[in-house]
């Protein structure tokens, strides 16, 4: 008998009749003679209806009472699908984050999981029931409900997966698993049967809004594999399992794009000690998140500075910039959110050179221009205009024949 | 310095401006130099569509499942009180019935209190905290979250005031109080500034909605005086305290109306041992509650049987008696839902011979005709034609003068 610890998001059980899918999918597991428990979402919008109605008390949206309020939309769900499963014959137990052993620490609205007390959990297992768990949250030292910021579900199910040493990991999504490509971009891109942690992290990061990068963290610390799959379809999804194999990889895996970004540049800043300093220090304090800088060679002691950030971020980042470049002494700035990011990912890069060249000579051939370019060592991005993003991607999967089997 | 228990019920936190409202009332309270903890309901109409949610699924609405659904609404309210306070600078934290220490049995839907743990409210107060505890709910020895059923919320505040000893309980409500009779009906019905628990109890029971009879039982258990007030305006309610000063009070102290009755008559039933018991005995099985009983002088060894029940529940009795007319062998049976309860209610009664009679005299005075009486120590009760319920209301109210000052 097999453990499964099955994950379904917001979207999976957005309606009663998408929880009765979800549940005999999950009854069919039990038939087939495993133990499962089940993590879950808040229903669709719940949480957006919460955060409204909290918005409007106009109180502090960061403290411990958003914990108490948002942790009850997954144990509503958790509650409901429960219900569901034991109409069906198929006896259930909902636990919340506390009744499910999922100690945190004290940081609310994002807390991390400390511990997972499993007592509970594999009592009602061992009792024949299928546990639903509400996940996204914990609960304190002190006894308070906490709540583990974004991709907190996910991170759930992978932390009681590798507490319970579950045989698998499932999180069903809305996707079929991980693909070369965005297949509405590029047709003929291929579901990956399996991906490194570190690969899925940078893809994860990119904008291959598959799996949130906290729980292939998680995953990756607990070398728990952890299957990506869609809980419409019974295909095999994508596994994200350990680098053990990563030499027989290819040295590309897939291509990201990203359009939540931002081109900022700065000119002629002096060339003085401590102005990058001042710069990314009062873009942090603004809560603005840089992703790649670029300055250019010196021209009479001064430079031009170039950076990305998430699109969403360009309001809060334009007054802040504005005041800078009075203070430093810049002759201007220009702002732009007609840009997108293009990434190669692949582990196999970091044994390979000469990857970011044929990245850049597929670009030229297509007379796409590169603004700016940021690598680690198994990625290599690229800002364009977002115009020739569709574009870039194609030509990148042909590029590195993502479409051939591995 | 007072410690203050107030209850506030969910149509005074339907919305986040009503939510808002109570918030200033209990900030005016801290400011007076009062500790106070908080009991709340759930927002408006949250439980009923919780309800609808879990009749969707199809599963069973009578388990464990269902509180771990419904105790979230509580919890929702609570948090938002929390935020509201905060944010106009009152500290404040909610907790939910097991962070409040709320212990109960394992009956779920309709679990008792069996113990309150005063340690986390006492800390949060102590730390100069206002407390807002989530109602209706509790947790059983396992550990799983249980709610009180019907009235619960109440039920809750006065359980906390016993265990934290509380100098003083208020349930807030849509109503200023105890009257002397609907004030809809009788235009100078006088609001009682104190009530007997019993006689509360007989006025909850007869359907004067204003405070749960389960709460005002446990309130005369523990000692407890409960004051109902209003959530919307500053004036002084009325207080539900032992019988002390019974002696004192008048001999009826309030007249009560219920249209939620029903008379149904069985005619011509065999005089025979056990017939009663086979009768009601299928209406308690049916889930049918039965208030008045009356069986006519026998006839040719056949009685006539009548008996009033909530009119809610004329449907499920229709078949039932129509089955049961069958099986005794009765020759017929009739139904009636044109018919309501008006009753006099004091304490005084007990020690004051002929008060019925006056009762039947007004009654007699008005033509109207009684259908079936009923009395307990401290209330007379007739079953009158619906329409004549208003005139009857009005002829008893000044019959005992009631509109007179204590």
């Amino acid at each position: 008998m097999s453990l499964i610890v099955a994950k379904f998001g917001g979207s999976s059980v957005a309606s009663i009749e998408k929880i009765k899918n979800i549940a005999q999918r999950i009854k069919d597991m039990r038939d087939q003679g495993n133990n499962v428990a089940v993590v879950v979402s808040a229903m669709g919008d719940t949480t957006d209806d919460l955060i409204a109605l909290a918005k409007a008390t106009g109180g502090d949206l960061s403290g411990r009472e958003m914990d108490m309020l948002l942790a009850t939309g997954e144990q509503q769900s958790a509650a409901l699908l429960a219900l569901t499963l034991k109409n069906m014959g198929c006896d259930a137990v909902s636990l919340t984050g506390w009744q499910a052993g999922i100690m945190s620490d004290s940081t609310y609205n994002k807390a991390k999981i400390s511990d997972i007390d499993t007592n509970r959990i594999m009592a009602e297992l061992n009792n024949g029931k299928t546990v639903i768990i509400a996940g996204f949250q914990g609960i304190s030292p002190g006894g308070d409900i906490t709540t583990l910021g974004r991709g907190g579900s996910d991170t759930s199910a992978v932390a009681i997966a590798a507490g319970l040493k579950a045989d698998r990991c499932l999180i069903f999504t809305d996707v079929e698993g991980v693909f070369t490509a965005d297949p509405r971009i590029v047709p003929d891109a291929r579901k990956l049967s399996s991906i490194a942690y570190e690969e899925m992290l940078e893809m994860a990061i990119l904008g291959a809004a598959v799996m949130q990068p906290r729980a292939v963290e998680c995953a990756m610390q607990n070398n728990i594999d952890v299957e990506v799959l869609c809980s419409f379809k019974n295909n095999p999804g994508t596994i994200i399992t350990e680098v053990s194999n990563m030499e027989k990889q290819k040295v590309v895996s897939g291509v990201a794009h990203d359009y939540n970004c931002a081109k900022v540049a700065i000119f002629d800043v002096p060339d003085q000690p401590g102005i990058a300093k001042t710069l990314f220090k009062a873009l942090a304090e603004g809560g603005i998140n840089v992703d790649m800088v670029i300055q250019s060679a010196m021209r009479n002691n001064h430079n031009d500075i170039a950076f990305t950030i998430e699109r969403d971020d360009l309001s809060k980042a334009l007054p802040v910039v504005n005041e800078l470049v009075k203070k430093i002494g810049a002759s201007g700035c220009s702002f732009g959110d007609k840009v997108a990011k293009v990434s190669i990912v692949g582990a196999g890069m970091q044994t390979n050179p000469g990857v970011a060249a044929d990245m850049f000579e597929a670009l030229a051939d297509e007379d796409i221009n590169i603004h700016m370019i940021s690598t680690s060592e198994i990625r290599v991005s690229c800002i364009i205009d977002e115009e020739l993003t569709q574009k870039a991607v194609l030509a990148l999967h042909k590029k590195f024949a993502l479409s051939e089997l591995e």
